[in-house]
């Protein structure tokens, strides 16, 4: 890796921060985030504008240009990728670590005195604008929205968004009509007296409308926004978009059925002008719901009075908790992904003896094998395909200067998935080809046991989450062992493989109690650094449990494992396990062979006699 | 119990709402919440002012009195004896039900527009008084700070505040000389940046100085404020307190060794003019520390540039940590308290069968047991005593017209502590002394299940106790059961048997990290309405564990039973039990044997051979 040579895109940039073109007066200060103008997870090209100014590729990292500094954070997955990607012109500010001063105590340590720090409003979100323009004022300084992109300014060859041909989904997908979306919706805001909602999270807006792009690698998403009123519904995306007539007629563009379901299309960059519109002619009492992460620039068009910010919006949740023909799409999908992995688990066993597997072979021959599976969209995220040392570095995906060849002495992690038209798959196995070391399977046993406790925990109605996150965590703490991850996230059914509200995590953010329907990863894992990393990770359907006695009528919840990819035996220290751990695993396994099992035939595929496929059944 | 006729009070009290001898203009509605100005859990009888108005005593509930309206708060342990206490002038709110509106919403309904609400701004909270101001501003009406308390105007026979004899603690009992705390708290003020620090809590004063008093039933505290500044320090408190020679000596009051070691002793009224006098003479970078939860009225004399809330002081955690000598009395405390139970249960197994064994003579056979142990002070909260039905009420306190008696075909429960002058004991047995029913011994099974399982837990540095919650209910979850409070509460030493800043709990409220030296219990519970209540309390300590691996270098901990009584292994469905809590039990068992035999031997006493004492070992 060499880093980014970025001397002459700092001086342009700084030009751009005295040019009165952009502000009336000069900014000391720009701050640029990684992120979109709906605050996604993974962003397209023309949005990796922290990229392009630092070099830096990672997922997180925020960098801070002034006139005579240039810093940038991120957290300790990325120290040394960053630590190479950028030059000298950067100060890499190591998140997590005592000495290292958040980017308030930074700016206003080298700030001079009634320094101005410009932002763009629509990267950065609602509460952090809020944050930083309390630390910078209380400081003597301001907070500054630039309307225009600075980074834009200086980036000659700035790839276009995308604007992907957009696919309609249909009933037998979605199982809800986004007509029928749209009433759920305003039943929600006339309960809450909500007369608008605006939506500009990418996924929430797919969801709504049962459709799907590509314009973010990944995700099946597009850029748009979504005004929801109580009787207008105005749609913000490239109106090129809008002309297949199929598109229009899932739409109903030409002939809406009812007023109130009539679509008003607008194009993407106009959905500022068209809120403003909206409220201007906002009643006293009118109030608008915008999601509290959405970006500033749009949350600050609502006046304050009229706004009602929101945690997460009601279309998160409603998007979380799967209907019936979402988790029967759901379970097909990884009955699917199942046969690839199948596939691949046999072909790694003939190969590995062979030499010629590497870490990206084996990636790429698993996306091989999912893409011949029916209704095969692409991957839900980069496979992270690591052998010995490199599968204790958690967010690994293999490079050429990093790749490595899969041998019978190393163990081996493989956390892939798939979008398919019916469902989003997201697996970890980890395995051994040839004889696992002690220490190894001890550590392996450990992690399944806690993926175990999790899986088979019985629990309330309306718990959340987090309550569940140290089930995952016992066994390994019993050894002085832990991770420093969370244990699960939500998934979305042809939809981003990261969603909220719910998720399994110590950290006690604003989750959602669990409910039937929704749908987590169940994922806790070891690493010992330099040397190897464990994952095991099921995508698990929240369903309601039976117990013995139902106390005040709450009901109780359990988890259904979706992924039905069989566990190695061979990584396993049985006496370790429980009768109870060892029955999870033997029926976990009957069920695999029998559901799975029944796909391979009808696929014609003979893996059934396989050694990974056939695990042995523990006494 | 009859209501208590409150017409004529109330009369009085709105006349003085009219009276402007009180405030400029009259209020149409006063707020009498519960609690004194030290926002203490247990309150002294002259600050019983919501109980004077409304006949209410539980421990939790605030009144609104407006013009037309009188209106109480409560939660649900409190409903039926709140109705029974309250006559009809008065309107019951019932806390946790949907229909009953929050105190905001409910002034902001009756009330006439721009309505004036008064409250006592010593006894509201500051973060209390911020979101009660915010909800009534933004509804058009304000939220006044109404400085001589109106309830003490119409209260005629108001008792006086106490003014108990105030107990010095030499090192023996402390470990630490109050000089020591001083400058540890000095120094992490110096650390922060912080110039003055205000203590308001009655158990942090008294733990700071080394002092214990008795003017609050049975939390062995004194009224008092303290004001620490880098170089001096202010005590408040009633100055005949401090006339005896002994005391004067402690605090060194006539010959202090260094000049910043120094105590200033004030009126404990004049708090509030010393306060301004030193926010009056600030230099523009001093900050001063106070507690976010301590009283409204002090919190607002400090201007808001200069004001640091902290969610709990540095007094809070320091007394959290006990050092080794706190431990060495803990321990002490807990093994002649062992004795004191042990002989009740020898008792109460020669007593019962006769019928003349209630719920208050057992509760008060304890009491004398106890008083009869070295260094006893009083009990550290009232007796939970209770039998069959009463023990489902988690919060019971046994009272004449509901006193049961002990009989061979109930579960009795008794959750019951003292106060010596080396530690605070809070211990709680279920029991029965015939044969318990299958369904009984199922749910105590489960609970002793969740008990083992947090007392056995092995965690890293660093984990906050909500994380460990869930442990203390998977076995009951399992079988759809629960119960419906915390696991466990911090526990002082020769103080409050509830302190903070850690715990055991579901919500995750601002909880520290758990580290060795820390004191909490552990007490799950079953409660089955109408028929039994079960709950298995012991207080541990917070030690290093030293399991096999040490990931990280993060150390582990665990915890250590303070409480040695024996668990009634009649009452447990040991084929529930794995090997592990089987042998849990036996060596738990086995220390108690071994501990408090010997205690019991040294005097005297001859239970070894009871059956309580000598519980079966399991195979």
């Amino acid at each position: 890796m060499t880093p980014k040579i970025t001397g002459e895109l700092l001086r342009l940039l700084r030009q751009t921060m005295r040019n009165c073109k952009y502000f009336s007066e000069p900014i000391q200060a720009y701050i640029i985030p990684s992120g979109d103008a709906h605050q996604s997870e993974y962003i397209a090209p023309c949005d990796c504008r922290r990229e392009f100014i630092c070099g830096f590729n990672g997922s997180a990292g925020t960098a801070i240009v002034t006139e005579q500094h240039a810093a940038m954070w991120t957290d300790g997955r990325y120290f040394l990728q960053a630590s190479q990607q950028m030059d000298n012109n950067w100060t890499l500010m190591k998140m997590g670590l005592k000495e290292t001063p958040s980017q308030e105590d930074w700016l206003i340590s080298v700030l001079p005195e009634n320094s101005k720090v410009g932002v763009d409003p629509w990267i950065i979100a609602a509460d952090q604008w809020k944050n930083m323009s309390k630390a910078l004022t209380s400081a003597g300084h301001s907070l500054v929205a630039v309307q225009e992109n600075l980074i834009d300014a200086v980036w000659a060859d700035r790839p276009e968004r995308p604007s992907t041909q957009l696919r309609t989904l249909g009933l037998e997908y979605t199982g809800l009509s986004w007509q029928d979306k749209i009433t759920t919706l305003r039943a929600k805001m006339t309960e809450r007296k909500i007369t608008w909602f605006v939506a500009t999270a990418l996924d929430e807006i797919a969801w709504l409308f049962n459709l799907r792009g590509s314009d973010i690698e990944y995700n099946p998403v597009f850029f748009a926004y979504a005004i929801v009123g109580l009787n207008t519904i105005r749609l913000f995306v490239d109106l090129k978009r809008l002309t297949d007539p199929a598109l229009r007629d899932h739409l109903q563009l030409d002939s809406p059925s009812k007023p109130e379901l009539s679509i008003q299309t607008f194009p993407y960059e106009s959905v500022y002008t068209e809120l403003q519109a909206i409220c201007t002619a906002l009643g006293p009492k009118d109030k608008v719901w915008i999601c509290d992460k959405a970006s500033c620039a749009l949350t600050q068009v609502i006046p304050k009075a009229h706004r009602t910010p929101i945690p997460y919006t009601p279309l998160c949740l409603a998007k979380a908790v799967k209907n019936s023909t979402e988790i029967q799409g759901m379970r097909m999908a990884h009955i699917k992904d199942a046969v690839a992995l199948c596939e691949l688990f046999a072909w790694l066993e003939k190969e590995i003896p062979k030499g010629t597997v590497t870490e990206i072979s084996a990636a790429d021959k698993a996306e091989e094998l999912r893409s011949q599976q029916k209704d095969f969209v692409g991957l839900s995220f980069p496979t992270i395909s690591s052998v010995g040392p490199n599968g204790a570095i958690i967010h690994y995906r293999p490079l050429p200067e990093t790749n490595r060849t899969l041998t019978m002495n190393e163990v081996y992690l493989i956390d892939s998935g798939a979008q398919y038209i019916d469902g989003t798959t997201d697996v970890t196995r980890t395995m051994h080809f040839g004889t696992p070391s002690a220490f190894e399977k001890e550590c392996f046993t450990y992690v399944l046991k806690g993926h175990i406790s999790v899986s088979a925990a019985v629990f309330p109605n309306g718990t959340k989450g987090h309550l569940l996150d140290s089930f995952a965590r016992a066994a390994l703490w019993e050894s002085g062992l832990d991770y420093l991850h969370g244990t699960g996230h939500g998934v979305g059914c042809f939809l981003n493989v990261h969603e909220g509200p719910c998720g399994i995590s110590y950290k006690t953010f604003a989750d959602e109690p669990l409910e039937a329907g929704m749908i987590v990863s169940d994922e806790p894992g070891y690493y010992e650094d330099g040397s190897f990393g464990i994952r095991l990770e099921n995508v698990v359907l929240v369903v309601p449990a039976k117990p013995k006695y139902n106390y005040r009528n709450r009901g109780s919840l359990t988890f259904d494992p979706l992924t039905l990819v069989p566990i190695q035996v061979k990584m396993m220290s049985t006496e370790l396990l429980t009768q109870k751990e060892r029955d999870w695993v033997n029926e976990y396994h009957r069920k695999c062979r029998e559901v799975v099992g029944a796909e391979l035939e009808r696929q014609g595929l003979t893996l059934v006699q396989t050694n990974h496929f056939v695990q042995e059944h523990l006494v």
